[in-house]
């Protein structure tokens, strides 16, 4: 997604040639591009695909048959986890409480499903910016709070440094993932000001927003994470530019954290 | 501040009108109309001035005489309570956990001078998008373990549904507020999406978003809360438009809660 102005080729022959060994997909390109043929396109490259980004948004209409689609997609495409963004507040759910409640018992009924097909489902909590429109779980408490009542290849956590920054309890949280076997994706962007309307696409890239990075990444280390690290920058200036120079410009960033 | 179209005499007759018995000010307006003269209009209209919006800033430099300045303001306003909005990043201060140390330290040093001229400092803990360029404090919980350094008749906190609505750690943290005699002023605004660009002046009008407030009221009172409640709305559309009419619409719609 930081780099969505390239065609998925584009993305993986530039990948190869920069040595990023892993990459993390959304759904949307994928399903443009076709799921079996991207889903070769990254094989014969020899990239893995870290995510499967997103399932969720579990307080909306048919969102059973949708997160099963994209279990379906995760298993395709070769990835063990699939990302969720759990929805916010909809007539259904009009409070905070409601929604959450709603997120856990779509969970569970999604879970062995996942489970059956070596899916592991990963909570992502969002900036409480996004509480009401977007995501109900806010904290990475609250996920894992959600994620601690299945098992652990079944259900776990995203952590993601923009969402997460301002919590002083996040720290104490990340231990808890790694320390429960929870952690099952580590998320990378910069937070930087003033945000643009709607607070989407306002997310900075790595070293130049009040985030230290370095931190979070000893922090995830000592949590025991090893695995790739996904960079997932939204951001409408560096979609504006080519995306090639975004992609070096990201990778170079990423090996000065 | 949510009529802030309406003048000062405006306010203060139109407020006489409604009954409504006191107002939150802050200063600018204050200082533009002239502290004593403003003093002198509230207090011959029979108003009491909930609060004095604000004090904080203390990663910026020129904190402490600012503050002493607003403490003073207070004490000729016949106001018992100095709102503080503590500032965010700064070159001194680049990361949350310094620039949270800085606010104490810097309360530390405020709190004796606000103590002998009868002012409390309220701590307002802003919603986390606000943590990098305007508030290090982001949740009820951090206010209170600031404001319990302290005696508290000194310092107590700032109860705003805005900023805490999304927190599943808030009605506990109210609760401590009331149980340690810490709740020192309450607010509200409601939550509406999706947000403005700089996240400023988005809060929306009681009733139109997706707060609760309802719920936040009785708990607010629940923990003892009996002083007038102040409702503060940022929000360009409410401050286009005729004042008086916004004041009038916004007493209904805080009878409706």
């Amino acid at each position: 997604m930081t780099v969505r102005q390239l065609a998925l080729p584009e993305l993986v022959s530039h990948c190869v040639r920069l040595g990023i060994g892993a990459v993390g997909l959304w759904r949307e390109p994928v399903q443009e591009y076709g799921v079996a043929a991207a889903a070769e396109l990254v094989r014969d490259a020899g990239l893995t695909v870290t995510t499967l980004c997103r399932g969720g948004f579990f307080t909306s209409d048919g969102w059973l048959a949708e997160n099963r689609a994209a279990i379906d997609e995760a298993v395709t495409l070769g990835t063990d986890t699939l990302v969720l963004v759990s929805g916010g507040l909809t007539p259904d759910c009009p409070d905070l409480p409601s929604a959450r409640a709603r997120v856990t018992e779509a969970i569970g009924e999604l879970a062995p499903y996942a489970g059956e097909r070596g899916v592991r489902l990963a909570v992502e909590p969002l900036h409480p910016m996004y509480a009401a429109d977007r995501c109900a779980v806010s904290t990475l408490d609250q996920a894992l709070d959600i994620a601690e009542r299945f098992p652990a290849e079944q259900v776990g956590v995203v952590v993601d440094t923009y969402h997460l920054w301002w919590d002083d309890r996040a720290p104490a949280a990340v231990e808890r993932a790694g320390r429960t076997g929870r952690l099952h994706s580590f998320q990378l962007a910069d937070w930087t000001t003033p945000l643009p309307a709607g607070v989407l696409t306002g997310r900075g890239q790595l070293g130049t927003g009040a985030i230290d990075l370095r931190a979070w990444c000893d922090l995830a280390g000592k949590a025991g994470w090893t695995a790739p690290v996904e960079v997932e920058i939204f951001n409408e200036d560096l979609w504006a530019r080519d995306g090639v120079e975004v992609l070096e410009e990201t990778l170079e960033a990423f090996l000065k954290i």
